[in-house]
């Protein structure tokens, strides 16, 4: 059929009738950025034809310059005859599968003091070789089945479809007797799920997924090594319908919760897809999906009622909702594999939190503990292995890049460390060290506070025009050139403005009042808290220091701070792995008391004084007040 | 639209659009028969319109005699303004609603030293009033739910799907928090399967059925109350594919099994269709069924594959397959309702032989107990609390009426009652005490004793013409006129021919020869049988001592024999209404050796031996050789 080219890499395959330049592009090694899945809805794949001819259906979602420049959406186009392309970096999924080893390292998030657990996952396959029946032991086939499968694992209740059991009487035989048995924890009762001829024990894959309202994470693990084999990250598509939790809500109290359901799915079953084809895992080898999330996105994905989580007592329809078949919600794996999702603590605290307790051991922790997840929503944690207590604030999404002028999601060419030298020379590094394509949540604290630093903001976040040639104003507001056009991948200058370092400010303030009045809430002082635990989307980076001089994060010495990275998906993982640690989680969220912040007379007053770099009151950031008597002058 | 009159009962409906006359019967409180549950395939449901017009689809189930007569499909047929239709008796299904005592007298075959249960049915209806939710217990509610129903009944493991789950805060908002849970046992688990708002716990209904080769039972049962409300039959009309389990099972060894299913379920939707239109029962508050049956019976129900249950060494696809909704094999109840099957012994013991363990309570007993149910197959069970073996028998369905000339199943209008007196008179008895419409088991087995009592028939079974103006030959072939046409409800004799005593003498044989060799596996003889139980679908009438004269059952003293009716059908009652019932069913299945009586060297011989009247060894049934050397000398 011909031959594809890809550039810039040069990648070359050869390809066949029907392929789409979006599969062609997988084969070659290329992740092309893909939300809907191929289905031609997202618009994200747009690749630009630089020779040869292809044919593709009208889009709504290409512009007639667009298209007259060659652009083309890859999961609709096939090549026809000998093609070359031009992907686009902001094409581009993630990173290509030549800088594996940057992805790589994003995918263990790793808590080093957090607790382990026995390998033990929630889908396992079994190989068996059973016994042929004879007049002796003529013991029906399920029955067979499930006497061999008790030799081998501990199942006090087994149960089995009819789907499972009516194909099962010719499969054992034509099998000849050797099959692997895939089998599911569902609350207490372990499911037969499939059973394969032959020993397919060694091909057996879950999904971890951080639902989050801004960001959706998902890992390919293997269940038989516990591996995590690779991630993959899209924006959270129900950002159509509101950028926050409540304004989704609402949408879906008008008309239903139904198109919310549906976008979060598709964004899941992209990720699984991308996840598979890249990594040459048979779709039908997935047999788990575990997702974490805030408890409005995991009622979102079950299509459950969101309405009452809104509204005080912030009641949920579920904590711990029963595991479902994935088909049943629409998610794509194999179609009798089973969905999870981590047990919630309440309205406005979900099961993203359980799975930072569970990650980072503080329901076990001796020493008075703090999580501070740092997420469109900021949820915090207080307590050890005695009590804990826990809420939300809302930051908004700035922190996961989101409605930021340059922002985007830690990923390649993501700007996460800046750093203003004292001729005022500024340096970025993005990860994966290619150009800048824009800044991720690290960026935008190390940016704000540098900026402190050096004075070209002021203590109140105004920045200072005048203060350097990188400061300029542009339409009447003011802005910070991060890097300019001629050095970034997108040809186009990345700058934060005054009105992103207000929703930055508006966002750390947010955090920092929560932690407050949770810790007084409790007769306890910051001060008090002997360590803390910063979780969040910043991909495997955050540098404390400056996130403390930001006043994001209590001024603690800064061995006792730990940034632990995405812990939702981190526990979502463990439990996967393991049915124990998914038993520690439930105990977990059931454990844990809300405290709702919002209702508190002093929030609001204690959130204005901690919109200030690093706060109205420098005293309680005991490091920052030597730094602003020192360097800081 | 007009009024219907039903002759000859006179009952007038008023009918509404789009109403068939089957309908209309139903609301006259007229039971018409009908297999096909209403589709115009089985054409059971003839009536005979006499005056007015009725407007019908065209069919190929009546001849162009039948249509000029007036007949016309009930299901298929709508009047168009007033009509008049007659019920001929062979249409109605079972005894009309003023003979309700008569069936009703059928609902309960009773074993009265049976073991009885704890009430506590499989699928329950709780009534809870929650306490709405605050800030101090905010609970989620579904776990609220939960912690409100562990507070009125034991259920260590408590799921719930979707479906249920997805719109339950707006239910229990709109209810005032006052709902009845549906609650079903699934193997150890307890699934939440219906929420309704307000108190519905009072309706709550289950069918338990006897799916038998032959026939098919069901009983409307009152889950709150543990009443029978009524009972119905009809033809397993799986009979298309053959009369035996092996010509059924060699048929979807070629066909595939579905239309065997298909045939099963709408035998079994047209019984509870009936059941709860005549009783005026919500579908939707029958929430569970229970099905008994031989093992190819519920693989064909469940749509598994048969074929090794007919080959050695016998093996089902399962012998207790997990509880299935009823709506997945296409049982129309409650379309969350359950559906759930006795466990089975064995390939040629299913769960019907399960149940009358139960049911008879031989698993508990001191006594070496023989269990005899007859039926299609004569399945055969010898033990006590310590042991139990079982084999089975083919014995043709002569004892349901089937595959006999003038035979029918139990029910209003069969003859159930045969004496011949000394001067050569016959007095039949019918169920009902109605115009005979034909005979059913019992009253073949009373006839073909009574035969050779008055030597019209011999010892052999050969009908003697000359003996008595009742035997005559026809076409060559001798037969018994039992009824002359003018004293039938069809207008047509009613005979027993001799093929029927030969099917009849195969059928008796086959059973009392398996039932010796039985007891000899063991190292017994019949005369240590303390006790016999004798089951079978002939309704509330066997008459043991005739019985025993034919040579069917084992001569011991009367007073240790007991008919105990269907109980296939009294053991899924029992588990229906007791989940220690089930538990202990499965026990019972666990601990029944299967012996296989066809690979016996001595089975052949010992039939042959048996297919004479008592038998061709006339010491073996001591109370019948006194009777030939007194009375018949």
């Amino acid at each position: 059929m011909g031959r594809v080219t890809f550039q810039p890499t040069g990648a070359v395959v050869e390809a066949k009738r029907g392929e789409t330049l979006l599969a062609l592009a997988r084969n070659a090694g290329i992740a092309i950025a893909s939300i809907c899945g191929g289905d031609g809805i997202c618009g994200r794949c747009r690749l630009i034809v630089e020779r040869g001819e292809v044919r593709a259906p009208p889009t709504a979602l290409l512009t007639r310059e667009e298209i007259q420049a060659g652009y083309v959406l890859a999961c609709q186009a096939e090549p026809v005859g000998d093609v070359e392309v031009r992907v686009p970096p902001e094409a581009l999924a993630a990173a290509p599968l030549d800088q594996a080893a940057a992805r790589f390292r994003a995918l263990h998030p790793v808590v080093e003091e957090g607790p382990s657990f026995r390998h033990h996952p929630l889908v396992q396959k079994v190989y068996l070789e059973l016994p042929p029946p004879t007049l002796q032991d003529n013991l029906a086939d399920q029955e067979r089945l499930f006497r061999e499968l008790r030799r081998q694992l501990s199942a006090p209740i087994l149960q089995m479809g009819l789907k499972v059991l009516q194909p099962l009487p010719r499969l054992l035989r034509r099998s000849g007797w050797k099959v692997t048995l895939t089998v599911g924890q569902r609350g207490g009762t372990t499911e037969v799920i499939q059973i394969e001829p032959g020993d397919r024990s060694a091909h057996n894959y879950g999904i971890a997924v951080d639902v989050g309202t801004s960001t959706v994470v998902a890992h390919l693990v293997d269940l038989v090594t516990s591996q995590t084999v690779d991630g993959e990250a899209c924006y959270n598509s129900q950002a159509a319908f509101g950028a926050e939790v409540t304004r989704r809500i609402l949408y879906a109290e008008r008309e239903g919760p139904e198109a919310l359901r549906q976008a979060i799915v598709e964004d899941i079953n992209g990720l699984v897809a991308a996840l598979v084809s890249r990594n040459g895992v048979e779709l039908r080898d997935v047999t788990a999906v575990f997702c974490a999330g805030n408890t409005a996105m995991i009622h979102f994905l079950l299509g459950l009622d969101p309405s009452h989580v809104r509204k005080s007592p912030y009641v949920p329809a579920a904590s711990e909702p029963s595991p479902v078949r994935a088909a049943e919600v629409g998610i794509k794996i194999n179609p009798r594999g089973l969905l999870y999702t981590m047990p919630g603590i309440g309205g406005w605290v979900g099961g993203d939190i359980t799975a930072g307790i569970l990650a980072t051991g503080l329901h076990r922790a001796k020493e008075l503990t703090m999580l501070i997840d740092i997420g469109t929503n900021g949820e915090i944690v207080l307590g050890n292995k005695d009590w804990m207590i826990a809420c939300s604030t809302s930051a908004g999404p700035a922190f996961e890049g989101s409605g930021v002028s340059c922002g985007m999601k830690a990923g390649p060419g993501a700007i996460e460390r800046v750093e203003i030298s004292s001729d005022g020379r500024v340096r970025v590094r993005t990860i994966g060290n290619g150009k800048p394509k824009g800044v991720c949540g690290s960026g935008l604290v190390d940016a704000a506070a540098e900026l402190c630093r050096v004075g070209w903001v002021d203590r109140a976040g105004q920045l200072l025009p005048g203060a350097s040639p990188h400061v300029r104003e542009q339409n009447g507001l003011a802005e910070f050139v991060l890097v300019p056009a001629a050095h970034t991948a997108t040809g186009k200058d990345i700058v934060i403005t005054q009105r992103d370092i207000e929703n930055l400010l508006r966002a750390k303030a947010a955090i920092y009042a929560g932690a407050r009045i949770l810790a007084a809430s409790m007769g306890l002082s910051l001060a008090d808290v002997e360590r803390i635990f910063v979780a969040g989307g910043f991909g495997n980076y955050l540098d404390l220091k400056k996130a403390v001089h930001l006043g994001l994060i209590p001024d603690l010495p800064l061995d006792r701070i730990r940034f632990v990275g995405n812990t939702s998906l981190l526990g979502a993982k463990l439990a996967l792995l393991s049915t124990e640690a998914l038993a520690e989680a439930r105990e977990i969220a059931r454990r844990v008391t809300y405290f709702d912040l919002i209702a508190h007379p002093h929030y609001y007053e204690e959130f204005l004084a901690a919109k200030f770099i690093p706060h109205t009151d420098v005293g309680q950031f005991p490091s920052v007040s030597r730094a602003l008597k020192g360097a800081w002058a």
